[in-house]
């Protein structure tokens, strides 16, 4: 790196809608992965990393067209106009096939999706995957809402039906236990269930739009969404209510769309048990917009939280043979990993304990061997960089919440010993070198 | 995410030079960062996260000529063209400030840079970060060389001189020997030598045009690079020789620069203590091409790996002072973490072990049941996700590596058991479903 012709200063700022995370925001969330991935992994959920680029031919058509437009491209490297036509540079949307072939990942799906068809192959099916990292969308950034977020997904891929359902289910349960969120609920739908109410309502229109209006309830609530349907002259049947829960006639229809008995009593006996941490209900109006799910929708909810759904999924096929890959069901569950973050306390944990090795006069080889020896007997310990005034030594550790200070001089380093103060206990006491790490074991 | 109108396949593919990690290959990389992590965090370092996208004004003018046009550039959001004179679209160069303002990370020394001096008011110097992210460059992609790769930084903020020297050289020994790697040489210089070898030589060209001639020994050796200043008229010092290491007379142009005589002996010492793992030697000639470097520079090779350096950094300065920070000096080393991981084994590490589940025609409850009471019990478990062939559950387990098969069918349920198989003892037992984790802990 050379600073070159830079000798201005530069404003040092972030473009909007981005985030630095500092050591104690790291530290939080690097916590927070790590329990979910362990989580993950008792479920035999394998890490999968995919780049953060990806070709706009394997991105472009999954989002709709709203995550199109939404989608951070790259600008092609050298002299990306050379072969662009004249007539092709009066619009930026002519201009945009020459200029741009790859752009930042916008989900967790679409490149597990074309990992999956790239390596069909050598994959034991059921495929288990979980993925914890960042994506990108060119959102308008506003309070909560970013545009550099990660995501936490996990999938299977070659199933469906009731076990991975009841699956997801445990997994979210056992995430929010682990960390600390109560009172939880689980909305839980099947896209049948939706389909057979546009039927039995006689809707014209198209599915989606069907499901577009029920996803309405979320911001305007139920009443309105009736409203809506009933100026269309359209009656939604009685049972498509999100206060019917596990009706006996919400399982009459189940029924009758051969969802298995077996099945059914598995939910039902789901529904019914409470539980704390995180309680399942069943949502006949439950939508989940995206056209994709073709069985169980659901969503994760914290009443009284003011924040929207903090996990949500479902199950959905075609999706890996649309990159040419084998056609299998596959189903979903994805944290909303940022909202989380935002519920939960600040972290307890702190840089971890080491003792700073403060240098009055001794020479700088003598301070290294200290810090080699500590080391060596399984302490933490590191230098002040340079001799300065103890006082200024000892402020540093304790700004820097260190707890105890291995004092160096001249005389120390003549009687090879240190001496080690505890900033806690106001206490100090000298040591030989050989014999710090008794001090801990104590 | 919609499918849409994708309903011709999409060839799975990633743009070159981008990879996906597996879920082996994301086992030994995090494996790999966590021990370094964790070295770094004993050193009292703690860890910064930077955004993947960075506005131009932050990284331009940074990498030099070079890095500038590697900088992957992200688009403009929605219409690009809108406010472009017609004459700027005439070429890309011209183009080019109009339709980018953002770019993908190139290092993560500038980023830290950035962060320190629109935090250096919060911040306790001397400050000590560690970053491990990817960084992004539009390079040319070949054999081993990728557009994205990790980049695994520890820099000291706020100190210079002889101990954080001595802490670096010490983070890479520990960084190698906790690697298992072995046999290295960390290559010493002060920047200082190089300019009084430029000096007694008489040369007239730039420093950096200096730097960059020694630079060539790497390639092309040493003789030949005296031989490049001998056609120029230019007679280097005799001292300045990769074969002097820390001779008597390197040591007097040391003293003559000012450096302390307690400094020289710390190196001296340093440079003559055995060590297996990294030793220690002085190099006159050791540039480090970037000129940004201001006092010591050093750089790990590794005799014999067929690969460049493993590690490498220097002191340098005026960095933060550039982003209007306090103009503070500093020192770094990063880890050629990329070339690492191909030095070592491939992980033994597995996926962790569970208990499947094999679901015969038990209901889904009682699987489910199993599932939660193994999970209570300590068990790490999970059920198959479908009724088939006990056969094709066993090969399931088989090829995931799993030991332990419960299987769980009608008699089972029906006496709250499940039959425990043991695939590498070729045994198996029935337990009561409450008892089953006593055989794990036997």
């Amino acid at each position: 790196m050379s600073l070159g012709a830079a000798k201005s200063k530069i404003k040092p700022a972030l473009p909007s809608g981005f985030r630095d995370f500092s050591p104690v925001q790291v530290r939080r969330r690097r916590e927070v992965f790590a329990k979910l991935s362990a989580l993950f992994e008792r479920f035999g959920y394998e890490p999968l990393e995919t780049p953060a680029v990806e070709l706009l031919s394997v991105l472009l058509g999954k989002y709709g067209e709203e995550g199109d437009k939404l989608l951070f491209r790259i600008l092609n490297s050298g002299d990306f106009l050379a072969e662009v036509p004249e007539e092709a540079r009066k619009q930026a949307r002519t201009l945009l096939p020459y200029i741009t072939e790859k752009a930042l990942r916008y989900d967790l799906t679409v490149p597990m999706a074309r990992w999956v068809a790239q390596h069909a192959g050598e994959l034991v099916f059921p495929f288990k995957r979980y993925q914890i990292q960042p994506v990108w969308r060119a959102d308008r950034p506003q309070r909560g809402r970013f545009r550099e977020f990660y995501q936490c997904d996990v999938d299977i891929v070659g199933a469906e039906g009731i076990l991975p359902l009841l699956e997801m289910i445990v997994i979210a349960r056992e995430g929010l236990q682990t960390l600390g969120i109560k009172g939880a609920v689980l909305h839980l739908n099947h896209r049948f269930l939706l389909e057979e109410a546009a039927r039995q309502a006689s809707w014209r229109n198209s599915f989606a739009a069907f499901c577009s209006h029920i996803d309405k309830a979320d911001k305007i609530g139920w009443e309105a969404v009736r409203n809506l349907f009933q100026a269309q002259q359209v009656i939604l049947p009685p049972w498509l209510h999100p206060e019917e829960n596990f009706s006996e006639r919400v399982q009459k229809e189940l029924l009758r769309l051969e969802i298995p008995e077996e099945e059914i009593e598995a939910l039902r006996s789901e529904i019914e048990k409470p539980d704390e941490v995180l309680a399942v209900r069943w949502d006949s109006t439950l939508a989940r917009g995206l056209e994709y799910y073709t069985g169980y929708v659901y969503e994760v909810r914290l009443p009284g939280s003011g924040i929207g759904s903090i996990a949500a999924g479902g199950a959905y096929g075609n999706l890996i043979a649309d990159f040419g890959g084998p056609d299998l069901p596959a189903m979903g569950l994805s944290f909303g990993i940022e909202r989380i973050l935002t519920l939960l306390p600040e972290s307890e944990e702190r840089s971890p304990q080491a003792v700073l090795v403060a240098w009055i006069d001794a020479s700088p080889t003598y301070i290294q061997k200290v810090v080699e020896t500590l080391h060596a007997q399984g302490v933490a310990a590191f230098a002040y960089p340079s001799p300065r005034k103890l006082g200024k030594q000892l402020e540093y550790a304790q700004r820097r919440g260190l707890r105890w200070v291995a004092v160096v001089g001249k005389q120390e380093e003549l009687h090879h010993q240190v001496q080690l103060k505890d900033l806690i206990q106001h206490t100090q006491q000298t040591y030989a070198l050989s014999e710090v790490a008794a001090a801990f074991t104590r």
